[in-house]
């Protein structure tokens, strides 16, 4: 499919520069683009390398575009300009519908006429689809499941018994959805009993999954995922957990149990947040850090500390554990010297 | 199905103050339970809670007890009796006994008459089903392996070969079990000779294994998980690892080749422990540990600093690069005021 | 199968000590083989082992052999020349074919004659499988996808679409090739807008991933794992990572957006990379890293501080947080010493 330049700026609610009548077929990095193919700046840092691009057309912010003798996409949002020109070319809109003779479908669901269902899928009793669902091949879903319109679970994707999937939901490959929560109580011959996990997990519309990612159904109640959430791979989030609407989570982050995320919050990759925090609106929390207590307060929040050389890694690992020492070595310290000014002695 | 609370204790080996012949249907929590249902408190500093708590009957120790006018199922362990009375009203107790027509199992596997294998599901040459296992949804299982009775497989594990699962035990949707351990011997051009895993995996009974964890066969010999053992989700657990019985460990946490975890050891999320170590009995680590040497004794050990705000923790951790220099600033002004006090002359 | 000492020597371009009639059926630990069995000392702190062991014959250094008085393998390098042996012993070498009946094929997929195909196999659309190439039972092949000679794919394996796969690679169980990466623009309310990831996973020849490891296609353009890697369980790469050949990853690390890899890098367990990193060639970098600046030179890298004794680790944690503090207090009491050694006042 190809657009002209004209087209896309009204597709997009922008401006253009150059010629209208430009046709272009696709989209590529500022680097990589061929002739035909539209690209976007969006970082002025990277303003240098729109010279010597072969893209036809280039998104820019009227600021940039200033300066550009080539054809513009004008917007002051070039990011997400670009992301919609891509689903201008590329999103898949046909809606088809197959239920693979292969599948094997409970009679006591219900299925809308307009769903995929691939080969191997397994729906279990009870279990609600709506139109223009998709589930790839291999998919379990379980008892008394609901998926609402439009959702769409990738190959071998997991769903426990009464797990709720809202409107356009996207869950992809291995996840696993409402497996048991982690609770036991102990014994006194040091044995645990299981708690039996009686609840299970709710999913807003319009949330993204990734690959691999697991959430635990709740022990009472639900675990639950607000609208508009987007979840990395390799997730793993556990009983009770509810997190907040629009918040963004990077991959392999986990987040013990009852754990509350606020709205909004955008949490990096490799976190760890300890259970039963409450964790405000709109924070902010960088990659690999540690969160031991409830964040209270919008702002950004970061733990870690990133390698050096072995060597001098080495030398300062190891005065981290003099360090509780060593401050009460300069207190002492501290201490003498004002006691000699203060007695004249010096 | 409803029990009266005098029924409850009765099944608990518990006391109870108030009207027995309450009837109940189900449990919830605190705060959202409502009549007819039954809930517990554990925790001391929850009990000015129980004043607005719908709850019928709640769990309580003898000593919080005395203060509550409600009905009240007594037992100084509330919170394992309230996962047996969970038990009693949650758990499935029929044995059905089903093979669906499209599993695929080979001949020379034998299968015990009252199991359950679902649609999809794959059993290779010589594998051995015993009495009342469960196989879930486009599970694999291996050449070779044995599931002893009860064992539990829910839908999409993978079991290579030889594996060994004790009876009862659970297996938890995404696990692999049994995967090559991460071996491989350098090569002068500095390629990787892979070295062939010909160990396997034994899992004891009444061990449960969360979801997308997975568990490599040994090298040479097995990679062993005690009785008792339970495993929370995304946890990885490297070749010839040994975990002893009754120790659980939290999600995500993951322990390199050849490590021994002792008995009755407990371990919280996103840990990570190096490989060829000893870990004693008894053994508590807390979440997000790094653990780089054997530990010998019993005890709590930690390692990791929480989150801070941003600007702070970027002053901080530049400060970490020098903590070897600040040591030795320090122990140099100790000297110079040692000195001058030695010498008299201040 | 058996073999004399003798022949393996041959086999391994080795020499040996002792008699090469000896007779060998398997390979074990030194500590727990028994007669028949070869085993190997590689490290020269386990010499001491040396004595005690039943091993028939042992691989060891012309060094180590020196001392030895019993049937040794003499090579130079033992811990490869075991690998070897243990291919020797145990690698299968038929080629079978066989595509199962419950394999769903696409009619446009092309499949070499030779090829092994299990149950509950979903092949998509134009798809093209080589000789030799090996498919566990509940594998999903995405559309237009190349898996090239010998490649092996556990069960319960999950390709996208697109995803190309090198010669004698091999992916482990619960792995997920070429799901979306992680990409969202911010919008004016709050919400994410999905850009559609239209790149793809290009993997090359004699790679290895583990279980339940996560590679995500490109936004644009290919994500691009290089000749020899290997890569353990539970690793997250994400997309647009570049990952040079004969680099290795243990468990449970993860590699944010846009990073490139060097050659021949050994990267540690449980490591955090930040996105858009370069990490030059021969880059050692230690388990529970977190990297997050790009690495220019070779060299071995280090971050993160080792469990201790749980109320040291209190202290020293909570000093972590005063340390900028302390280095400035530091700071004045050396101005404070030197201002008074100046002025002679002391």
């Amino acid at each position: 499919m190809t657009f002209t330049l004209e087209r896309l700026a009204e597709l997009t609610n922008s401006e253009f520069k150059g010629d209208g009548k430009c046709s272009l077929d696709g989209v590529a990095s500022l680097g990589e683009a061929s002739e035909g193919e539209i690209s976007f700046v969006s970082n002025p840092k990277y303003k240098k390398l729109l010279a010597s691009s072969k893209a036809s057309v280039i998104i820019l912010s009227s600021a940039l575009a200033e300066d550009y003798i080539g054809n513009v996409l004008v917007n002051d949002d070039p990011y997400l300009t670009f992301a919609k020109i891509v689903s201008i070319f590329y999103e898949k809109t046909e809606l088809t519908s197959s239920i693979h003779t292969r599948s094997t479908i409970d009679k006591s669901a219900t299925l809308n006429k307009r769903v995929n269902i691939a080969a191997n899928v397994v729906i279990d009793s009870d279990v609600i689809i709506e139109e223009g669902v998709t589930i790839g091949a291999g998919c379990f879903i379980g008892e008394g499941s609901i998926l609402k319109k439009n959702v769409q679970l990738h190959p071998n994707v997991t769903l426990y018994k009464d797990t709720q999937i809202g409107a356009n939901s996207i869950i992809h490959s291995g996840s696993v959805i409402g497996s048991d929560g982690f609770g036991y109580a102990p014994q006194k011959d040091k044995s645990w009993y299981k708690i039996l996990q009686i609840g299970n997990v709710i999913i807003g519309s319009d949330v993204e999954i990734g690959a691999s990612t697991t959430i635990d159904r709740a022990a009472l109640g639900s675990t639950i995922i607000g609208n508009g959430v987007k979840l990395d791979n390799q997730i793993q989030i556990a009983h009770n957990v509810k997190i907040g609407e629009y918040s963004i989570i990077a991959g392999a982050t986990n987040i013990a149990g009852s754990t509350e995320i606020g709205k909004a919050c955008q949490i990096g990759g490799a976190v760890a947040i300890s259970g039963h925090l409450q964790i405000a609106d709109h924070v902010i929390i960088t990659g690999r850090s540690m969160v031991m207590k409830s964040i209270k307060e919008a702002g950004v929040y970061s733990s870690g500390v990133a390698t050096e050389e072995n060597k001098k890694w080495r030398r300062n690992a190891a005065r981290f554990r003099q360090l509780d020492e060593m401050a009460k070595t300069i207190k002492r310290l501290e201490r003498k010297l004002e006691e000699r000014e203060k007695g004249g002695l010096s």
